[in-house]
């Protein structure tokens, strides 16, 4: 197929001027798939260049001259959106989108960055890699919500991205996780912005992030589930217990997980080609931004790290390591995920 | 009793000139009971200031005045050592403490921070609070050795100092712990000096230090092991599996624990009295540098943190947070020491 | 004198939950001279233990006991503090500090943290050992603003108080300094809470701080001014020149400091003694925290650095080093003071 | 030119083992122009791969696949790297560069990162924007220092890479500078491996550079300089002080700098102009990893910072920002460059 001949999806951008939401407008630029049409914000703006300098830039690579003179419009012009583009990505904060994200996806379809509906159990929480088929339960949920022309899809929390593929891999291949322990160390980018003060970070740990410990634990559950006609049915072949840490970080989700086998108990080295040889959906599928490799292992002891690793694939895969026997447990492994990249595109 | 009148203890610090051992002279600065009488280094020099100057003082405070214009010995005079003090404290490193440490034995008590003797089952791992009674080893160790005036003593791996007092305070009160996860965010003075380079913290996390998961899951069965006529005898009744990593954070080890008991369990609110009502032999006696409580526990959901933490008790408390509930094991909790305070003053 | 029998001033606190105000609070903990009588905020709270537990302690020692019980008043409350405390600290932000400020002047004597009255002439702008003198441009502000009771005087912004004391001890003895570059390295917590995100901070320099260079600038001109009858004389005989930049540091702003002299020129070792020797009026009349050394000159290569230094002095001391020839100018220097301490104890 | 038909020029790193020489094959790995064929370290190895796993790959991406199974000669293997190659950069220490570059220099082109010739004046000192000239003073060379076939050139100081550019591109226009004061903060990097320790950047400043201020200030003269038949003629138009700092940022060193000029003085708009016009050699001949634009000036009040602007043209473009007036010079301005790539890829 000839991608230049391609005619693209028309996207929005809702929240376009905060931090996730520029995070999604740069990974857009250049897009072989996708192109923005419409941007939106709490309010109006002339330009989107304008909207944002007064906020502040925050990606290191300059605004996109495509959407730099875009107009931006008020998020509650849904009229609009659904003129200009074909489905929007949406980083609204939780309250608004409680209130916005189905207005839109009465009109398009909106993936959703934002936890509003992310335990609504008609609402899929896609990882592409894992549960592409969860999308089957969309007309359950258009028919219950009354959307007529789109839908919700939701993004699980960053926290877990680096464990969820390690993990479904092993089971996808037929080994069963009985329990997990999961310590992460999480990127300051992770907070958006403002974030965490630099004054909490600078030689410094702050052991608790609000939220972030229950959904590490509950999101797993729906992410594994089963799609069925009423609904997603939540996985309950295991257990996880979750520590979630702040570290001085800028980008780089890191976790440490100690975990057993339900009954049978592959060696370490079954457990590394397995994670080598990982394909999910996106790869079959051959999509852009989709890392050859979704799972990358590492053999030196001393890997993964968030400086070396977080942008292995383009940053879309994740790097694991240091696969050992656990004392208490069957085994233990490091992982690593580049939060806000593979955060922002898994859509 | 009236301090100013005791007399001190003679003191010698071996490797007075590396970083734990500039650290043992600090902390016995003004130290009511000690007062440094030998320094020993690789080679003899004219002044402790001069010798120091070479290698930089890492301490942020400035060299103590008294120990300034102090000759510094070759650490090989072991005769100038047992004239000039009541016992030493060693800093060398493992190949020279395996080497020199039964040298000084045969003469005075030796205190030990190396890593050579600290799986020897007649050399007892002394945390005060917890196994002041293992001391009564010494005996069948000077026999076995023929150590005529002296002993070893050592110090455990500073990576488990965290957590062993939370754990052991539960022990002493006849609860039983079955297994239990750790992983800790270590702090750059850990690794002593030059230690880990700057490129390698600024902006990461490194998980993986050399040796130190197999020291944080083995030296616990020997400090709440039995001291009997033979040597030390592990505890066997805990299963710990440690993850180790490094932190961009300058000092104080903070470590996330997952926990179940044997069979008797007690409430969060019994665990955290029995952690604040817990008391040591250094509290029984007074001592000076121990601190009034032991462990302090943070009712606030943030901590502890490094930066606001690691000074509790002057630097000799272990601070504690976060007791929860764990979907996996039966508790959860955080909790720091300050490693390179708590680690040179133990004995 | 026996400081035990002496009665002690009862101060009060503005703004005393925020971060500047926490520190108010702290540093006034057991003072020898000073006694917390009054707190205010934004509005009444039944305990300052409980107001500030919403918005967080910053510091990392404790709350201090005395105060956790102590009712905060609204700052409006002016009648109250009249009734209740001999002057009051003022950690106001600058648009109620121009509101407020005058209100407690009519009753109570102000020194204020904010920059509303900074650049006011009858306003004095004290650093106590450079010019305490200033005090007698009082009755003149008393007269012109109608207060009562009271009147404001300010302290100048942190970024100057590590070079201020190095100058001025030199114009002091008779050396006029003709113009001076400053490059300042300021530190995180100089920004207040929540101040600098820590995205901005990690592996990243900010080479810009809004308004700093400006009050680096021309406070200078005011604090080494004259007081006459009519207001304070700015000083005229020195140019400055400030590159203000944030730094991954938690406390301690330094300063790299290029300068020459108008005439005469004194030797590297002529300006050290000046240093060394130098004494403020704080000295003269032995303050409580007044650092015996006000300046302290390392005659290491890499000294001062703010995780050594900062502490000099209990915070209160300027550290300064590396004076030596000037490509350019006469001399340059590095120089250190804590910022928070520094700043808020001032008075 | 079809750049795909093109015979590479075939290259040899000296050192390719350090940290340096890594970079140095990173950056050479699919370059248009060159082909690494000769890799060089202290002693032979069986594959390049093998050697680098034993002291640790320091890049973020992993090694080359082209050069992981290349054999590693003794570098003082000449006669083999004349064989293999048509020159050969190195990075060799200052000591072994002493001793082997001249040798390798009789019979190929020496690159040198080295400092043991830049102050020869027949060893050009290169920055191809600002001195692709001084190459004719190399047959001079070979004649005065027998070398056959070969000849050495150098690079300057990574601290003044920010700062030169800017101000030559002045000089270039006709606009001489007369003083210059430099404030550099440089980051981690530049320091090579194992550099600073962590202990030392942590919530820190070291105001200190071995050698750094001095060369901050001298090398200009040389690389402004004149090529005479005698060798180069320093530059003396020009007087520069520099106090040069590491700050705890791990690429990109910042530079603040003060300056006048001597007779006519440009306007701020004038000279971002010539800024933003200035081309070099390396863009007229359109040299791979030449970026378009060698000069960014970025109009942000609070640019260039590392994190956000290091990258700039890959890597090998300046980046400046906030030219304003100067209350003693007649401007001042910030520039960054990332000292690690644009050191490396220079030849």
């Amino acid at each position: 197929m000839d991608e230049s001949n391609m005619k693209k999806f028309k996207v929005g951008v809702l929240a376009a001027t905060g931090a996730v939401g520029q995070n999604y407008v740069n990974l857009l630029e250049n897009h072989p798939w996708f192109e923005i049409t419409f941007l939106a914000a709490s309010k109006d703006s002339e330009s989107y260049g304008e909207a944002v300098s007064k906020r502040g830039w925050f990606v290191s690579s300059d605004i996109p001259e495509n959407v730099k003179n875009m107009k931006v419009y008020d998020a509650r012009n849904i009229e609009k959106a659904a003129e200009l583009c074909d489905f929007v990505f949406s980083a609204l904060g939780s309250d608004v989108a409680k209130e916005l994200e189905p207005l839109y996806a009465s009109e398009l379809p909106v993936v959703s960055n934002s936890s509003a509906y992310r335990r609504d159990e008609l609402v899929p929480m896609l990882i592409p890699e894992i549960n592409a088929d969860h999308a089957k339960i969309i007309p359950a949920q258009k028919k219950a919500k009354c959307f007529k022309n789109g839908f919700i899809a939701v993004k699980p929390n960053c926290s877990l991205q680096s464990y969820m593929k390690p993990i479904y891999a092993l089971i996808k291949e037929g080994y069963q996780i009985d329990k997990m322990i999961v310590t992460t160390l999480q990127a300051s980018s992770g907070a958006g912005r403002p974030g965490v003060p630099s004054l909490d970070l600078i030689d410094n740990i702050i052991p608790y992030i609000q939220g972030e410990e229950s959904k590490s634990e509950n999101e797993p559950y729906k992410i594994l589930g089963q799609a069925t006609e009423h609904g997603i049915k939540n996985y309950e072949g295991i257990k996880i217990s979750a520590n979630c840490a702040r570290v001085p970080v800028r980008d780089g989700h890191t976790a440490a997980v100690n975990f057993s086998f339900k009954d049978k108990k592959p060696s370490i080295e079954e457990i590394i080609k397995i994670w080598e040889n990982f394909k999910g959906k996106p790869q079959e599928y051959n999509l852009p931004f989709a890392p050859k490799q979704p799972i990358v292992y590492r053999r030196e002891e001393n890997r993964p790290q968030p400086v070396l690793d977080r942008e292995a694939g383009k940053g879309m895969a994740i790097s694991v390591g240091r696969l050992r026997e656990c004392e208490v447990f069957d085994y233990k492994f490091v992982c690593l995920s580049h939060n806000t990249i593979r955060g922002a595109a898994g859509g």
